[in-house]
C-alpha cells in the first residue's frame, strides 16, 4: 500500500493534482479526540498557494470537509475521512507537458512506470497530493498536543522552521522557536535577519524566472523516552522515510547528521546527567535517538529541498516519441516552496509520533508481568 | 513487525550480541535462484570483525548455515532462513554495563522502553544484529546482478565506499569503481591516497582510545527505470529508511542532496537526451530517482555515520539507579566501523532493489489493458 | 489498518451508516484499466436496500462519484477512491438505540471497546460500510474478466447466488448459474423452485417482524493454477477472512467442506487425471485448493448468514447504565439481508483474486532463474 | 510476507518437512515474560507424532531451543527465535513422489506455481510447519493467562477438543472440559463414550490403509470484551484465517455457524441481561463475538478436518510429465491428524487473541482524551 504511511495510526492519501478532489483517510485514530474543521483548516492554510507574494499566485481555497468518523464533535475510532475539492483546473494550461517531459519533474518515470498518466500539474506528483497528509498531521499534532499534557506536565511540541534558503543559512540557537516567531515572515524564518534575506532572495529568483531550494529544520519537544521501534522501524529510520517522501527533498540528518562525522567519538557522545530525577544528556548530538529510541531530549533534524523543478527558463528535454525538443514553461510559477512545506514536514512528523507512541504502548504497556 | 523489512522480498533478523545466534528469514524469495553457502560467506567474511588491523580484535568465524528453503542447491520459494552461531561470548566483560548506561549507546533507551534487556554487547542495538542483512543482501545482490542480465542486458551492480572518514575526503569522479578498487584497501575507499591517509586517522583515534566516523557513497547502476511506489513508499524514501535503520548512521542525501539547496533551479534541473533510443538525463543531480522513481541513471548516495560510541576514555553517566557515575571502557575497541559498514549498505540497498522491483512488477506487469 | 484489505491490490474503507458518506479508495490498481461509472453502479444497484418487495424498503439511491484516479476513462495506477453520499438520514430514527443495546447488534461491544460511538444505524457496523466493498469488487471482477480472457483464453467469472434460506436448500448441480438466473428472482436463487420457496419464507418472516437467514454459494471458474500464498495467506485464509468479515456472516467451508469430515480419505482424495494436455482432478473436494494453492478447478465455497438481528418484535436487553429493559424496534426492516449480499460476497472473492494473482506474479514471474 | 501471522504480535515460520530445521521468530513479544524451554515443549509434545498407537508412528523427539530473545529467563521484547532440528529424514523414502502428484496433496500446485519444489513429505505444505505455530503458541498461552489473571481475576484459558471422527459426534455441553478431561484419551475428545468410538473408527481405517477426518471444537473464556477490528479485521475474520491456514481444514464456523442459518431472528438473537455489575447475554449464538469485537461472552467455533490424504491404497493420478499412472504409498501413515491437531487450533487461537489484545490496547489505551 504505498499511499499509506504508518502502522497503527495509518493515513492512505489519494488524488491528483488536477483530479476532481484529493483527500486522505486515518485509521486508527484514537476514539474520543474533539476535533473541529477549523484545526485542520488552520494547518490547510499555511500549507496552500497564494498566501504571500513569494509563493505561486495558484489560487485553492483548500477547504476540508469530514467525510466520516467524527459523531457529535468527537472521533469514533472509525476511519476519519477528509477531503478537498479541487477548484482551480485550468484545462488546456498543461497541454504542452502531455507531450513534453519537464526537466527534473516526474513526467518521465511515471509515463514509463505506468504507461498512462494524468500529466496536468504533476498528476500525483505534484505537491498538492500533500494536503491529505497537511490534513491528517493536524488531527496527530492535537494528539500528541493533549497526550503530552496529559501523560507527562507538557504538551508535546513540534516546530519546524525553514532555516536555509538557496545559500543563505538562519542563526540558530538553543531557543525553542514560538510559533509567531516562524510565521511572522513569508518565508517562515525564525531569524528575522536571515528571513529578511531570503524574501529577497526568493523574489530574485523570481525575477529571473528561475527557482531556489532551502532548508527546514524540525525540532520536537516533550517526547517521551522510548519511542521507536528497532531495528528497522528506528524512529530515526521512519523519520526519515516520512521525508524522504516529500515532493523535492532530497536529504535527511538527525542529531550531529553529516557535520558529525567530522567529530572523535570522546567529542560526539553525549553524556549522561542526573536532572530533576531524570536522565538526561549533557549535549544532544544524538538528535533525541539513541539505538532508534528517543530518550527524552529535543528531537531535532534538517530535511533538505532541492530548487523547484519548474522554471520559467527554455529548457532542453525530450518529448514522449524521444526526440529532442525543448519546453518553455509559461504562466505561474513558485519559486521556492521551502515554506510552504514548514506545515507539512511538521505533519509528517507528528504522523510518526503518533504511530510509533502506540506501537509503543501496544507491545510494553499492554500486558505486565 | 519491527524486525522486519520490505513488503514481498523481505526480510527478518533475530539475535543479541551475546545471545546464542543471529539470524534471518527471507521471505518471498523468488523460486529456482542457485544459490551456495560460500556465496553468502563471501560477504560475511567483509562484515566481520578481527579482518584486519583497523578494526575490533574480537575474532567471530561467523559461519552461516540454512535452515531452510533450498533443494537442491535452488531456492524453493518458501521462507529461507540462515543462522550464525556466536562463538566469542566472554561472560563477565560487560558487567559494568549491567548498571551503567554507557553514553550515546542505546543501554539507556533499552532500559527505558523494554525494562529487561541484554545489556552484554548492546544486546539488539549491536552491529552484530547485521549479520542476518548482510547474509540476506547477498542473496538479494544475487537476484540482482542475474536479473539485469536476463532482462536489461547488464548485470545490476551496487558498489559502495568509504568516501569520508573524519575530516578526510575522498577524490570522487565518473568512474564506477570496481570491486578490487574498493577492497584494495581495509578502509574501503577506491581513492588510494585518501585510504592512506584515512588509515592512518583511525589508527591515530585508536591509539587515543578514541573513535572517528565517516560517509559511505552507494552507487547502483543498472537500475531499470520504474521502481520505486509514490507517494509513500519513494524508491529515495526506503533507501533512506533503510540506511537510517543501521546502527550509528545520522544522515541519508540522494543526488544533489545538501549541498543541492544551493544551487538554482536552472542549475539543478537534469535536462533529458536522446541516447541510443534511450531517454537518458544530461545530469545527474536527481541521483537516479525521479518523483520517488527509478529514472535508469545511476542511483547515488551518501550515508553519515557518527563516531562509534565506545571509546577507551572516561566518561561521565549516569546508572540504573539515576546516581552520576563514571565509566571506563577496557579491552577490545573498534575505533571506526565505517569500513565494515560498506557490504551492509550494500545489502540494505540490494533489499530494498529487489522489493520494489517485485512491487513494480506486480502492479504494472500482473495485467496488460 | 482493520479498514484495508489486500496486500498488493488493496482496498480502504470508510463510512458509517449514517455519516455523510462512505468510500473507498484503492491503492496498487494496475494502470490502463478502462473504467466507466456505470460499470461500478451496476454492482451497487445489485446491494442497495429498496430493490423488491423482500428488502428494505430503504430508498438509497447510492450514486457513486469518482474521487481520483482515473484519467480519460482509464485507471492511472494511482489510488482510485470512489465516494457515495448519504441521501437518506432520518435523524430521530435512531434515538432509542442510543441508550439501548439492541441484541446481536454491535451496540454493546462498539460502546464497550471505543467508549464513543455513532449509534444512528449501526454506524461502522452496518452493512453499508459494504458499499465501498462493492464498488472496488466491481473493478476487481472486470480485471478478472479482461486477464482471463487475455491470459487464459476465457474470462475469469466468480458467481455467488442464494442456495439456502432458513431451512429451505435449493437444488444444486454441476451447472455453473448464469447472471441471468441468478437474478430471475429477488432472491438470487438459480433454482427457480427453490426462489419461490425462499420468496414466500421471507414474506412470512416479515409478516411476522421477524427475520431469517440463509447461505450464499460462491463458485469461480477459469483461475489459473498457482494462486495462494503458503502458509498462511492460503487462499482458502484469506476467503475464509474476506466472508467472515462480512456483517452478519457465522460460517465458512470450502469444497467438501463441514460434510467432508463424513467422508474417508479414500472417497475425498480428488484423482488426477490428464485431460485437454492439463492435469485436471477427477472430483473437486478440494474445492480448487490444493495446500492453499489454486489448482485451475472451480473454487467453490459456502457462507453462513445469521438471522437478520433487527426484528420488530419486542425484545429483552440492558441500556447503557447497566438495567435492564425492553426494546420495541419500528419502521423499517429487512427481514433477510442475504440476497443483497450476493453481490458483497463476489465482490469479495474478486478482491481477494486480483490480489492474490499480482502476489502470485510478484514472487513467480517477476525474476527468472 | 504469507509466512508471518499477526499484525503487533506476529509470528514467522520456516522449515520444510524433510529440511534441516523448523522454526519460528516471534516479533513484537512483550519483555518482562518468564519462559521456561519445559513450557514450550510441553505444547510440542501434544503435537508430535508418534504419541500414542492412534498417530503416525513418525518418530520425532521434537526437542525445541531457544535462538534469540530471551535474557535471564525472561523475554527481551526482541525477537523470539525458536528452532526444531529434523531427525528422522529418511532419504529415499519420497521417491516417488518426486514425479507422481499424491492425490488431493499439495505437490502438483507447488510445482505449478514454483516450479521447484522440496518433494519431500510435502515440504512446506507438511503439518510439520506447525511445529514453529505450536511454540509460538505456547508463548501466546501464557501470556494471556497470566494477563487474564492480573487484568480481570482469572486467566484467559483456551480449550480446544475432538468433538468429531468421521460420522461420530461428541455429546457437548455448557461445561468448559479441563485439559485433564482432554488429555484423557489419545483422542483428545471429553465425552469418554464417543472417544471410545472414535478410537475404534480410527483403528479401523488404518487397517484399511485408509483414512478419517473430524471436527475440532474451541472455546476460550475469560476473553476481555473489545477485543477484534472491524471492519476487516473482526476477531471471527482473523480466527478463521487462522484455522483455514491449516492443513487439512476445509471449514469454520463460530456461535451457531451453519446450523444457525435455519433459526429465525427472533430465535436466534442474544437478549442481553444485567449479572453481576456486567452485561452479559442470556445465549451465546453469537459465539461470543458482536459486530467483530469480543463481548465476554464464551468464544465457541468449530473447525472441519477433512480425512488426510495419504493413504496405504493404490490411486489413480498423473506425473510431473502429464502422464496418467497410479501411485501407492507405503510405510508410515496417520490415519487421523485431527487429534494431533488440537493443540495447533489453540495454538492459533491464542495468536489471535494475543495480537488482537495489544492492537485494541495500542487504538483505545494509548490516549485518553
Amino acid at each position: 500500500m504505498p499511499n499509506s504511511f504508518g502502522k497503527i495510526f495509518s493515513i492512505s492519501t489519494w488524488g491528483e493534482s488536477h483530479g476532481p478532489s484529493v483527500g486522505v483517510v486515518i485509521d486508527g485514530c484514537p476514539p474520543g479526540l474533539p476535533l473541529t474543521l477549523a484545526e485542520i483548516q488552520a494547518d490547510l492554510d499555511r500549507r496552500r498557494p497564494g498566501q504571500s507574494d513569494i509563493t505561486t499566485p495558484r489560487k485553492e481555497a483548500d477547504q476540508v470537509e469530514f467525510l466520516s468518523g467524527l459523531h457529535e464533535g468527537r472521533t469514533t475510532g472509525q476511519p476519519l475521512a477528509m477531503l478537498v475539492r479541487s477548484t482551480d483546473a485550468r484545462p488546456g494550461a498543461y497541454d504542452e507537458m502531455k507531450e513534453k517531459f519537464r526537466p527534473s519533474h516526474a513526467d518521465f518515470t511515471y509515463q514509463t512506470k505506468y504507461g498512462h498518466r494524468d500529466h496536468r500539474g504533476g498528476g500525483r506528483s505534484s505537491a498538492r497530493e500533500t494536503i491529505g497528509r497537511v490534513a491528517a498531521g493536524a488531527v496527530a499534532k492535537k494528539i500528541l498536543s493533549l497526550a503530552g499534557a496529559a501523560q507527562h506536565g507538557a504538551p508535546l511540541e513540534i516546530r519546524a522552521f525553514v532555516s536555509g534558503i538557496h545559500r543563505l543559512r538562519a542563526k540558530l540557537s538553543e531557543h525553542f522557536p514560538t510559533l509567531a516567531e516562524v510565521e511572522a515572515t513569508p518565508v517562515r524564518c525564525p531569524d528575522p535577519q536571515a528571513a529578511a534575506a531570503m524574501i529577497e532572495a526568493i523574489k530574485q529568483a523570481r525575477s529571473e524566472g528561475d527557482s531556489v531550494g532551502g532548508i527546514i529544520q524540525c525540532r520536537a519537544r516533550g517526547v517521551p523516552p522510548g519511542l521507536g521501534e528497532p531495528v528497522f522501524d528506528r524512529l530515526e529510520a521512519d523519520l526519515a522515510k516520512a521525508m524522504l517522501s516529500l515532493p523535492a527533498t532530497k536529504g535527511f540528518e538527525i542529531g550531529s547528521g553529516f557535520l558529525g562525522t567530522t567529530l572523535k567519538g570522546s567529542q560526539h557522545n553525549d553524556a549522561f546527567v542526573a536532572q530533576g530525577g531524570r536522565v538526561r544528556t549533557a549535549t544532544n548530538n544524538s538528535g533525541g535517538v539513541q539505538g532508534g529510541i528517543s530518550n527524552g531530549e529535543e528531537i531535532v533534524f534538517n530535511v533538505a529541498f532541492k530548487p523547484t523543478a519548474t522554471i520559467l527558463q527554455p529548457q532542453k528535454t525530450v518529448d514522449i516519441h524521444g526526440a529532442e525538443t525543448e519546453l518553455q514553461a509559461r504562466g505561474r510559477h513558485d519559486p521556492c516552496v521551502v515554506p510552504r512545506a514548514v506545515v507539512i514536514v511538521e505533519a509528517m512528523t507528528a504522523l510518526v509520533l503518533v504511530d510509533h507512541w502506540m506501537r509503543h504502548a501496544a507491545q510494553n504497556q499492554t500486558f505486565r508481568f
